[in-house]
């Protein structure tokens, strides 16, 4: 068993949107900075897995944002992993500004073979996981299983050099971006709290083109991304309050 | 006079491309981020000029790139003013690794009064001035005034919410990203020094269409971003080495 661990960040200009404030990606990419150094420090990092050739994959996340914090403001954002089976591991994240919560967020993740690219059963890791769990519950529900969408407007456009990681696939946080960009902006200018649930179901080579489809009931919204190459890529819903 | 100045910066994972080295428009991030800051605490930047409804525009940068620093490496930044009139600043930055010098900027900034949109005359704040300068000169050669380039290619998008800063106009980061989006990978990942000159000429709005056109001679590619507005907004020149 372990404890909850906290990192520390500043709010970096380059992190916050036109109303100054962190935006969805950056609160997202906060978290998923964390969970890579959280996870090297307590030995199941990437640094460790590519010993044997594995690495981590983002396959599920929900994020409730109630304050996106302002430019120059410093967070803390605790994380704590508290299950994990043969096929996921559950990850969370805390938020805080001094002792306001902004946001908070439940990752599940899988663990790839990168030659063979098959899931591997994490079981194999199971001394250095059970030494890592910390028991206390996911602060939010579980990251929702999304469906297929009917798009009611589209846009597409190739994947190019700023949207690429080291794998050369479309980074996680782009897609994300791309979502919010196709919202009306009174609706981000506005924003007073949300749910987002995201799905990363394939992944998206550089000189792909990639489609973005979005459909509207009431505050919520819903997006899928796909490639011209036929597969859907990712899935998300964002719920405003 | 003052003395030069160094800020610490840690390689963030969301500010390195597929090679896991720091973009070219991060590395003009951490330089504009010191901007700022060093402003601040001289008592000239935006914080202090809004009490005059002032803010800085950058009009035009030069950088060289001699090593695009790791992810997770940590980098200082000198910066120093140096020089200014009427018109024009100009500050300097040296950015290292250790003792080994990565790259070095010249950027030259006017002031705006944000009421009558005109530019203000510097020598207002001479008294401020004149404490800050550094009796250092400038690391590499002035930022080079481009021309309207013939364009060999081009191609167009929308402004959209990613885009844009707290003015709501296109930020200056995301021009070098388009820029650099539209060269052929290879030469970004083959990349072992560049100097980039740059030239802001108008400010591009949420909602106006972009074009970017480009032009490459040998070793040399030439950039113009221009607006369905009809203004011309950015010209660049990149030479790899």
């Amino acid at each position: 068993m372990a404890e909850i661990t906290s990192y520390n960040f500043t709010v970096q200009p380059q992190d916050v949107d036109f109303t100054l404030r962190a935006s969805v990606s950056s609160i997202i990419s906060y978290m998923l900075n964390v969970a890579g150094e959280d996870a090297d420090r307590k030995g199941f990092g990437v640094a460790s897995l590519q010993g044997h050739s594995y690495t981590w994959v983002l396959s599920r996340l929900a994020v409730e944002i109630t304050t996106q914090p302002k430019q120059y403001t410093n967070i803390e954002v605790d994380t704590w992993v508290n299950e994990f089976n043969r096929l996921s591991s559950t990850r969370n994240f805390r938020m805080r500004q001094g002792e306001e919560l902004c946001a908070t967020g439940v990752s599940q993740w899988c663990m790839l073979d990168m030659e063979s690219r098959q899931v591997v059963d994490m079981t194999k890791l199971k001394d250095v996981y059970e030494r890592a769990m910390v028991a206390e519950p996911s602060p939010i529900a579980m990251p929702a299983r999304l469906r297929a969408i009917e798009a009611q407007s589209e846009s597409s456009r190739p994947v190019v050099y700023s949207d690429i990681d080291f794998n050369r696939h479309v980074n996680t946080l782009r897609y994300i971006n791309l979502m919010f960009d196709t919202l009306p902006i009174d609706i981000i200018e506005k924003n007073r709290g949300l749910r987002m649930d995201i799905n990363f179901i394939s992944e998206a080579l550089y000189g792909e083109v990639l489609t973005i489809g979005s459909a509207q009931e009431g505050d919520v919204w819903l997006f899928e991304v796909s490639s011209n190459s036929g597969k859907t890529l990712c899935r998300a819903r964002i719920e405003f309050k």
